[in-house]
């Protein structure tokens, strides 16, 4: 594995991914990638969620070469151009307008992170506010401004100066089923000697990806959205990951009925290609020209990869179906992996196309997506001691191809657990009970098993 | 212009650039933008420096369309692909290798401002410090990390917290063309009771573009870097805006002679495509596997750019040539409208391919802007106050085209400031003396004027 | 009422007490007040609890008037005078020696907050950490390292700066009686994604007064000292209005057998006058000379008084039965109260000589503090809302004059509530349900009815 | 000197003046300090500024005993007491009438550090700024508030989070004496892009006392005074050690004709007990009850105490002209040590009873300190490196004694430099030439050369 070298001599440290999946990738369709030398594997990964439209996806090559080859605008900053103009009408008629959201759109630096920046300091603008409310287990991104709401400490450094203005609250479920964790959120808000101030704006995900596959429910989402409306504090939803139909909808939101002021999207948005937004609800765009800039908002072979790619939602009901039918097949899998494992306490959650089965033990994890990768299936962990594996498919992805991850899959789990070892007998984490978790990445077992 | 109801109706009024130049572009090459309805523009703003190669670079635009034909990986995180290595292995050899520097490199989320943010991370890990000087006029990004390090105040707002840790020095000439402002700093530093703390970095632009085209001298790079040195500071060269040949050279600093910690660099890096790294000197790379990670940082369509691109280096001493041919050009014009114009204080100021012409006043340098833009030339404005009209064609433009723009630009002059009109005299900036300056935005004048 | 005109006139709007206490004062002795219109009063307030050893201590006077009267130093910042080591050997012999407790003196500036600023930041100096752990309802001081502590937000503007580095968290029973809130902080301490930065220090009160006498159980008093032990975290008490006897020991942990790394003494200390120490395990004492300095940390008047007070704790034994004694007088009279009015959920909560009756309804427990002021008896509210009558009277009150007070509180309530009118019945606070508190000052229902 | 171990046995490492004065003192009238084994030494330190009026002040001493006797209210919280009533009647007609200063007082916790936390509380919330300017080598207190003004790093650490919103300018002469510092702090205002967030407010020393009797002019404050009002910034004068008629008059300023926002009283205002207090411009005074507390912001001995002392400004115009008498006496005597040694750069600063000598050198003047205490006076070095020696004597001096203790000081020159040894010749201060400091408390030579 020649190639790897130029990797190991010139690429920092801090390359991350080529360590757990030390091949060189060449090519990519739909869910599989190719490497140089020939191997093919399915993909269970997507990009972190960046793919649910597939690699190469068919529709948005074809356009973009032709975008190309004529001369199409590639950079344009945040001028108008007739690609952006497209992509903004597509959005506009087969996202907005069927779901009654009357939102603008802000384009910001094609990053995450930077779309979190955009809508935190909206809010923090618009309510003359200094602090946010973010969640345990939250992963918002890695500027300043985006860390100081991301939970892992192992992002973290006392010298950053990355913990001001957050506070981070217990996520739905962080004290075991019988508490809900709204209660003492709305409780400390209400009560003026608490020690937390009034922030600015409450922001989450509805399932936690990177945090281990944390569901929110539908009941504690409205709990939120209420405890916003009578604290005239803004609602964020970081729909990154979550977003562009991944958990069935094309808004993870979408099913809880609550209606967030601002809404971050990346990722998948750009069909593969860097691209973010942010949705701001009409009266809310207090914005003056160029307060939040950035060279590459206007990357118009995006906005082109995704109004191809959007096109999907033209008949949004069968795309959402087909979700939900193939996440199916994925939840029946993992339940059968628990169940088959009934001495330990593994656990599934998810939605739609986003599911975690959840170990409680990094290490085993790790062994178990280092064993699937040998056996031609790309899948990362989760959590914050990289304890959940982490199923995150294109969204395209056949079925057949999908059913024969799963079967990689569930052998690597049967090789590496063996027959009913219960000797590394995993503990319930649906308690208030603490377990003891390093400041790790959320794969860092597979970093280290290499 | 129909098609722009659709941009005002839809995008945030966050939205700059598109106020100054209401058109709808629809393709580009080389140092030309062509609109929807045929109107040809000549570029002198290059996507604020992105555009070095040129629009739609021919050789980029091949590779690109044949790697998508390829299905060649697209997205890819930070995995290994050809398309990477391949990147590296050219940077390598073309840039890094024949300038002696022994520098890894870090893929960043692909802005700018990410770039600035993992720089500044990682000199406050490496040492135990969290201060870190910039200077007056300086630009570094909107996250909240490098807004911290942005000198314009229309940018920041009291509740974004984004003043702390960061105290900003007077930059070279600030204080008058007496004072070596460099000696405040290392006054500052040294003398325990200053109440400036140790920092762990010093960053720079050598040259400002938004900060109004200051640039700073070879003598005064010298100074910091030996007061970095002496002090235990790291140095770090924010080459984003003017690397890339924008002054002659790769790198802007090589004149100076000095060698920094930690480069960024950004815009042109990519083709024209998103794309941000930072070069860390090998012995500063103490990252830990993923503590900065973001989700393009593998954007391989801008590695295939980047690297047809780079080859321009690969006879770098002709290409450094006719950059400062050209630049030679337009310098002799600038210098041409100030010589014609004695009773005002207009003076010029730049290197290679970026040069101001700073008119002391926000108002007539919009105003020369936008009659520039009427003829068919895209220009934009820069300084605290707009005040300076700054020029950043792409090192590739024709020299006829150039020659071409330069004229148009001439004539805006004469336009707007008719025949010796003395009545709206500026003053001079080269003194101590303060000048009323409110929060603008660089371009703002513009923004006002349409 | 003309004396009064002078403050009215001339003391900003800032002040306080003397809204709720609209007299003039002149002299005092024990826990009688008189003013200058020859009016008594019962103190049940002790000067918000410094007044432990009385008004005027008679020993203390005596020695006062003699160290005068021979010139003795009366400012000495912290140079070495006689009543200094005179006051230091009395408190390692009668305080730290019969406790076992190897503790080093630091004097600061003597205020309060002064104690608790120096005792964080040699929290943070060890640890080399800068986040701080403090808890709801939390009172530490109002300089900017205490206010960030303090939960109130009544204390705190938006523009402080005042929230950096401090999570509060949960007190115990904040949650109700069935929630143990030291697990919520261990498993967000133990969970590298929580979100929660490492402390480098818990601080915490063993009983709230200003928060409304929220007393800590010793069982969670020693699970979050094992936390701390666990985590390399040190453990702060803040003692300063808890202190010098005030639950019966001398200090206010003895009774839950915890040791915490630094005491945080000030108010009761001083005898009256102002004076604070840390007290620092001695192991912990990495101070250089003169890091924290203040003009008044040599108070030799306050040591002298200090000194006179402190020989009540030659028969420590029977001066805290004596307290306990009293305390029993005070518990039963409020039990009594609250029995009385068995539609209204009041509650009693205390220890030793520190009680509140928790009326749950600042405006009731305003009224009954104005009806007590105008039979004679001193006694103020605290706790969010002002919703807590609380009794702190100095530890050496005669007992029938103790009696004389309960009995003017309990004519006040009976003449405000009236024969059991149940309709405007207070709920319940020991459940997590949240209750609505404006930002109030403690006691601001009094200063709102005079 | 045996009893000196109970110093070194109990009390923190933080002890300072202890190491500098290695004795114990017992009793001390107007300005004799006495040890406990009958030595006596003339005090040109005056409990570094808090002793204007003398040791034990005959008058103060005789009221504090008559109000002791008649069990006058000793700690009286916020509460109106007569002694606090006739203090402020006192204040208002002997200091603040006869000025035309319409301010009323705010009675803080009884230390500078905690007056300092007030005044910029305050501003803050006027201004809704966060951001304060202070200058190089200002020092005005420890609390994190105040801390964050103090130039000395020496009292900083990383993680105390002591650097936020606060930037240091250069102070008057910081540059040399060719260059106006209000300049750059202007130009540095008015250019929105310089980096420089507007502030709530500027607040300085008039004379910096521990920055090394650096002496602002009273162009420089009225240049400051002007930039204040021309940018809607408040002006807040730290008079705690220059205030109390130190400099000549009352106030610090009232020479320079400015008239501040808001003035920090402490130190010798309590007539050597501990007192504090913010002077607000009427208009100004927006505080609401409470919103800034303390427990002995109503030290009623101090009261007392003050008073007495306050009654030398009866006659002012006599007490302002003795204090300038004298103070040349100083300034001549200091002179002549300077010109006995004109191969070094020495030099005399200050005004009215406040004056340095600059040695430029910290362990000379170290050595200077320890043999003037040697031959029985004491005196203290100030300025980043100690290589100041402060002359702070009460201004009520006996001119004998004055004179004996600038002969002790004479002599100890002498001893200490010889016969005009120049091998350790010293270097100018007076030019932006930096020179090395390490971060050292003002006395950290004489800490060492005990």
């Amino acid at each position: 594995m020649n190639m790897l070298n130029t990797i190991d001599r010139m690429e920092s440290e801090i390359r991350g991914y080529v360590r757990s999946f030390p091949v060189v990738f060449e090519s990519a369709t739909k869910a599989t990638l190719r490497t140089v030398d020939g191997r093919e594997f399915i993909d269970f990964f997507a990009g972190a969620g960046t793919l649910n439209y597939g690699h190469n996806n068919e529709k948005a090559n074809e356009r973009m070469i032709e975008y190309i080859q004529k001369h199409g605008v590639q950079h344009g900053l945040d001028t108008a151009t007739r690609a952006k103009i497209d992509f903004i009408e597509t959005f506009e008629s087969l996202i907005l307008k069927p779901r009654n959201l009357d939102f603008k759109l802000q384009f910001t630096g094609p990053t995450g992170t930077n779309s979190v920046e955009a809508a935190i300091k909206l809010a923090r603008k618009l309510k003359k506010r200094s602090h946010i409310i973010a969640f345990t287990n939250a992963y918002h991104g890695h500027s300043l401004g985006s860390l100081a709401l991301t939970g892992n400490q192992y992002y973290h450094d006392e010298h950053y100066g990355s913990h001001d203005n957050v506070t981070h609250m217990p996520f739905d479920g962080y004290l075991g089923d019988d508490i809900d964790t709204s209660l003492l959120l709305e409780k400390m808000l209400l009560d003026g000697s608490s020690g937390l101030p009034k922030p600015a704006a409450i922001i989450l995900e509805t399932i936690q990806c990177e945090g281990g596959i944390k569901v929110a429910s539908p009941q504690w989402l409205k709990r939120i959205e209420k405890i916003c409306r009578d604290n005239d504090i803004l609602l964020i939803i970081d729909d990154i990951q979550t977003g562009n139909g991944r958990t069935g909808e094309f808004f993870s939101f979408e099913a809880s009925g609550i209606r967030p002021d601002l809404i971050c999207l990346s990722k998948s948005i750009g069909g593969g290609l860097p691209m973010s937004l942010v949705l701001i609800s009409r009266e809310l765009d207090v914005w003056k020209p160029g307060q939040h800039t950035g060279t590459f908002r206007g990357n118009n072979l995006a906005f082109v990869a995704s109004r191809a790619c959007l096109e999907n939602w033209k008949e949004a009901d069968a795309f959402t179906k087909q979700t939900f039918a193939k996440g199916k097949l994925v939840q029946a899998a993992f339940q059968s992996i628990v169940d088959s494992n009934p001495t330990r306490n593994f656990s599934v959650r998810g939605r739609g196309m986003v599911w975690g089965i959840d170990l409680g033990n990094g290490e085993l994890a790790g062994k178990v997506v280092q064993e699937s990768f040998n056996n031609g299936l790309i899948i990362e962990t989760a959590g914050a001691d990289g304890h959940v594996v982490k199923f995150l498919a294109p969204l395209v992805i056949d079925e057949s191809q999908l059913k024969d991850g799963l079967e990689i899959l569930n052998r690597a789990f049967e090789t590496q657990i063996g027959s009913g070892d219960a000797s590394s007998q995993t503990t319930s984490q649906s308690s208030i009970m603490p377990q003891v978790g390093d400041n790790n990445p959320p794969s860092i077992g597979n970093f280290i098993t290499e």
